[in-house]
């Protein structure tokens, strides 16, 4: 279990380098959906998402042995971007980032701008985490998960600490879910707060290994995804958030490719965001629907806004 | 003369109903340019523009009997907006809204949103803003200029007023100019606290009614503008702007439709923003080099959001 003081703790380690993100009131879905919902603009971090808390609450207390050993991580994009943000404001000297080519260009282009050693290898995350793994195994450098560490989780939950900060009123919080770090750790986090807020995790139809996990009572990962948009939120569900949300599993509801489209273009007409299609896929299931929040407060969580250009150029055409 | 004092004056008045908006750090155009370049979110204050502040600090200081009377103004949208959302802020019941009939979809659909009077007239600003000053004449409603208005000007330089608490070391401001409201207001604030920051005002090169008004020496106003997509800078230069101004007139920069589209898919594609076509203007010159900020701290002020989902849908393909 993650307590309530090691959240507040994350908040105070990680402030100094990240935005204390707007919660924002959207007219738009609250008309629609008959709630009070608000947007939570993690979009508005440093690097465009959420991930530079979790990296930035495990990085700062690494001890010195391990700040000379180096770090090593894979991603498709989001939690690299924050790793190497963590590391450029805490000095950490040696990083090596693998990254698959399919990497939307608008990720990589801002990784290139960080000091650190890109690699790119295979087609898919999976590839190149196994690449980074054999990298940290050769040269003795700690691998940081994107999701199944405790302290990246306790991170990400910070989120959760801001929301309920910012809107006691909240009952209920769409979560966007890949690997579980996010969802583990704000719904940790909410629990000790107000602990009858609703927690919904949202996935992709093409990727439910959240879904699958809690049906079959084991954390499935890696997990063989179809093809979606939401290249963030696909593949395996962690271990550690698994074993944290097992006691009370959120509800986990999935959206469709269309549905997260919808999202995208909502979120660019009414309210001017550019939102990626793994961080709209929070507000998907109110514009289809599926989740109802009539006459609840509720707020989406807004992950990350590095919308690759030709995705942006298709979703208006 | 509008004194230091009256700005932080103003500042604290409208404070409750604004954001003190983000100063964010654009990697990208300091690349470009070799100069340290910051990017001023006034697209993130309610409705999506600046143009709140001015609306904000003008409502807030009318009597019971103006308030009584009714207000009425004219505008192409962000203004319309600033003084909708002023007037449902402070609780003003009477408010009439005179928009041409070519604003901008998103800024009609943000306007319903509010409890006014919205009327739709003629084809340019000049037509809605007859049809306003008939309205004021006949019912005696007060007339709520979007520039021509030493409170409104007040209001939009607080802008400034946040610019230079934020970063003390900015040495060059680079403000969109139509009107004159805001390029007044902030030159103005800038001056008293700190007068060697350079104030550079970018307009296009289809309305460059502020440039004409100072080789002319006498503000023009109305002008009869070629077609823009920056429509919230098309038209006239203000007399009390002009006014302000004339002791040490502003550089103006003129920039091209094309350097205005240029901007905005360059903050689209760089930052994620979404920027109207009035608000990436003030980016348009440094990328074209027609500005010259290398080894300066220099700030662009991002005056708006509301950009028509047709004119995005273009500008990406």
């Amino acid at each position: 279990m993650i307590e309530l003081a090691d959240f507040l703790q994350a908040q105070r380690r990680i402030r100094p380098y990240i935005h204390y993100t707007r919660l924002v009131h959207s007219d738009f879905l609250s008309e629609m959906t008959g709630g009070d919902v608000w947007l939570k603009l993690e979009n508005q971090q440093p690097t465009g998402s959420f991930k530079v808390r979790g990296a930035l609450n495990k990085l700062s207390q690494l001890n010195d042995a391990e700040q000379a050993q180096g770090i090593v991580t894979a991603s498709a994009g989001n939690h690299a971007l924050g790793v190497a943000h963590a590391a450029a404001s805490l000095g950490l000297k040696q990083v090596d980032i693998f990254v698959p080519e399919t990497a939307p260009e608008a990720k990589l282009n801002k990784l290139r701008r960080f000091p650190i050693n890109l690699h790119l290898a295979g087609q898919t995350y999976e590839a190149a985490h196994q690449a980074a793994a054999e990298f940290a195994a050769q040269t003795g450098a700690l691998e940081i998960s994107a999701y199944d560490d405790l302290d990246v989780i306790t991170g990400q939950g910070t989120v959760g600490v801001e929301i309920m900060t910012n809107l006691p009123a909240c009952e209920q919080i769409m979560v966007p879910v890949g690997g579980g770090g996010l969802l583990a750790g704000v719904a940790t986090a909410v629990s000790h707060i107000k602990p009858i807020c609703h927690i919904v995790g949202v996935q992709p139809e093409a990727s439910p290994a959240a879904q699958l996990s809690f049906a079959q009572g084991q954390a499935i990962d890696p997990y063989d995804h179809a093809p979606t948009i939401a290249d963030g939120l696909a593949g395996g569900f962690g271990e550690k958030p698994f074993e944290l949300l097992r006691p009370h599993p959120p509800e986990i509801v999935l959206v469709s490719e269309t549905d997260i489209r919808r999202a995208i273009l909502a979120l660019l007409a009414e309210h001017q965001l550019i939102i990626e299609p793994s961080g709209a896929t929070a507000v998907a299931p109110l514009i289809t629907g599926a989740v109802d929040v009539r006459g609840k407060t509720a707020v989406c969580i807004l992950t990350g806004g590095n919308l690759a250009m030709n995705l942006l150029r298709e979703i208006v055409a």
